[in-house]
């Protein structure tokens, strides 16, 4: 497929969609903070949620709206600095109320307005200076500054994330251009929070609700869903999509649409590379590394061994100290919990082999180090039981994962 | 029951039983690296190995001694430097050639030995070395002076362990007094290697080969399988306890038998007595964590949330900073698997409340954090779904974990 991805774009990229931020006091940085992305009118919109049981006030509203009114959507708000998690029935009052001040500051009439949030956790939202940032963002909407705009949205639902991560891309659909424009966060944390990971989508796709939520889980599936930081996981991850249509190509009604493939394609390959960005800025990081898992019996085999590997602290600090030890990758193979036999696994760094058919391969330790000097890491497995496969980020674990994490004190 | 502790004795503390250390030449640093436990006459014996796939030579090779000679066991040899991991046919032909030196070192006769490696993964043990050690020991396993010996046994086994680990106990069973002696390594790893758990019982009490079994299996199920490090498994994790007869109390025929609870009681303490020193040991630690989960629908969901728990970096490196970070545990929670409910669970910290029925409690933060300023911390978790509970063990993450870990180059 002809598609042209550009990280200059934002989730303003999409026809039809602006975008806004502001800080309005929540981080007490300063910092952009509070941020709107505004549909000019009703979109298709679908939701991919944490499976983590404890779920924050945001996740539990955004599920009720998509469930009435997925064909009726025209705003996200999204705060950082603050979760609005394990905050009771307060919390729940708060991000309906939050709706409502959305409802009415961008006039979205009958339409309805999906809220999240991201940041500390057991701490109840200060409903004032979310007031104020919310009719602050009403006038800003309306700004033409669409790059400018995109940047400070990307910008805004950051926390301890150090880049903004964000893109556009267009593709065609029966002659038509189509585009899909993005921006994600994570895995920041700040405290007391934990690692959240948010991705926004919006595009002038025509499609139907079914049709959006069954593309959405399937990108997030082979992208968010394939990358850790350190196994953690928080009540707030949430993905969202908005579609509204403008872009003229014919409406992808169900998956049997001729445009549903393509279009699965796009959002797949716009999720993939949001999904690296946040890998490789996982907290104190200095190495993105792939693992693909070749020669398994299923597809949820292949994503077991990678997940294992992916959260082993002994091979996350083996690659910050570019330390090719394949034993830590083979013991973490071993207890993932599939059905592997030792005698048939092969492992490699890059292209080089390291253990074959179970047996060390002789491979010289230095070379086999060198392929763990760069800023991107490959570890391949081949495991010799079938024939699916995944690819799966995440990053290495450094001191600065410790700093980060540890030298908060109350 | 009436036990007593005592942390000066170790394996050889109990009547018929000698042990011995030497340095033979598999570590570098020249520090003991071989050691051997060895019975007057034959014993029964058990084992509970790891559950990893990945089963290192000496793993699978004390399987099928326990299978085919359980009532028939006079010595357990060890080494360290070296895990006979991830070698192949040649270290499966090399555990049996070690274990036939240690028959005629030994004068074992009929009587079988086990054999034990930890240490560096991929790498065929120096047999050579490990020749002129077995002989070196035969002479030395005669030594009286016991108290040294299993203070040197506790030494050689140790990879990256910074201080032995060792006991002894004695029991009352029908009038007679039972001992227990005891010594166990981990969660050291040295380069190429994962943690290794390896723990040593000897015993006087007289019990037959299918009861201490399930005797073991139980004590290790409550202590060892109940701490992590870095939730990595080792491919050589072994537990053994050889049982001599030698006391004179009444024989331990089944889990029926009057003497069994007491015995797996006594077993049981001495087990999490070893297992606390472990995780108190981790590597980089500075603080032992206990995690208390209570009020659980069943053992296993007790047991999968505490895991959980303990195996959350940013629960660790938030203990490590003296961080009173309930949110992280209750996201940990969470995601354990386990069907709870947010609004039925409580977080103290030893025994103050920091998360009550689904919201924060309350407490000042400096004071919850003053419960996590000493060596040992206490989090309880209560889950409010039914009645079981379990205690499990771990330590904080710190700066050092990432050292001892990245800080090697090949």
């Amino acid at each position: 497929m002809n598609l042209e991805m550009n990280f200059n774009g934002s989730v303003d990229s999409t026809p039809g969609f602006s975008a806004a931020g502001t800080a309005c006091g929540i981080k007490a940085s300063g910092l952009p903070d509070l941020a709107v992305i505004l549909a000019c009118g009703p979109c298709t919109a679908a939701g991919v949620f944490t499976t983590n049981r404890l779920q924050a006030a945001p996740v539990l509203f955004c599920k009720q709206v998509l469930a009435a009114a997925a064909d009726n959507v025209r705003a996200v708000v999204v705060n950082s600095g603050n979760a609005n998690a394990c905050t009771g029935a307060q919390g729940r009052d708060n991000v309906r109320h939050t709706a409502e001040l959305a409802q009415a500051a961008f006039g979205l009439g009958q339409s309805k307005a999906l809220v999240m949030s991201t940041g500390i956790i057991g701490e109840q939202l200060p409903m004032d200076k979310l007031e104020s940032g919310i009719k602050a963002l009403g006038g800003l909407a309306d700004s033409t500054d669409t790059d400018g705009s995109g940047k400070i949205f990307a910008r805004a639902i950051m926390t301890t994330d150090t880049v903004e991560k964000k893109l556009s891309l267009t593709f065609e659909l029966d002659g038509v251009t189509v585009t899909i424009g993005a921006a994600a966060k994570g895995s920041g944390m700040i405290h007391p929070n934990m690692a959240t990971m948010l991705g926004f989508f919006t595009t002038d796709a025509a499609i139907s609700p079914l049709a959006l939520a069954v593309a959405l889980k399937r990108a997030t599936g082979r992208s968010f869903n394939m990358i850790s930081v350190d196994g953690d996981q928080s009540p707030n991850d949430s993905v969202f999509v908005l579609a509204n249509g403008k872009a003229g190509a014919p409406m992808i009604e169900s998956e049997n649409s001729p445009g549903f493939a393509p279009f699965c394609d796009a959002l797949e390959q716009a999720s993939v590379a949001l999904a690296k960005k946040i890998a490789a800025d996982g907290e104190g990081a200095t190495k993105l590394v792939e693992i693909e898992v070749s020669g398994a019996a299923s597809c949820q085999d292949a994503e077991r061994v990678a997940r294992s590997v992916a959260n082993s602290p002994l091979v996350k600090t083996a690659v910050f100290g570019q330390d090719p030890n394949w034993g830590r990758i083979v013991g973490a193979v071993g207890y993932s919990g599939v059905d592997v036999n030792p005698d048939l696994i092969n492992i490699y760094f890059d292209n080089l082999p390291a253990f074959v058919a179970g047996e060390p391969a002789g491979t010289d330790g230095a070379e086999l180090a060198s392929k763990l000097a760069g800023e991107e890491v490959l570890i391949r497995i081949e495991l010799g039981m079938g024939n699916e496969r995944c690819r799966f980020w995440t990053c290495d674990m450094t001191y600065d994962y410790i700093r980060i994490n540890a030298d908060y004190h109350t």
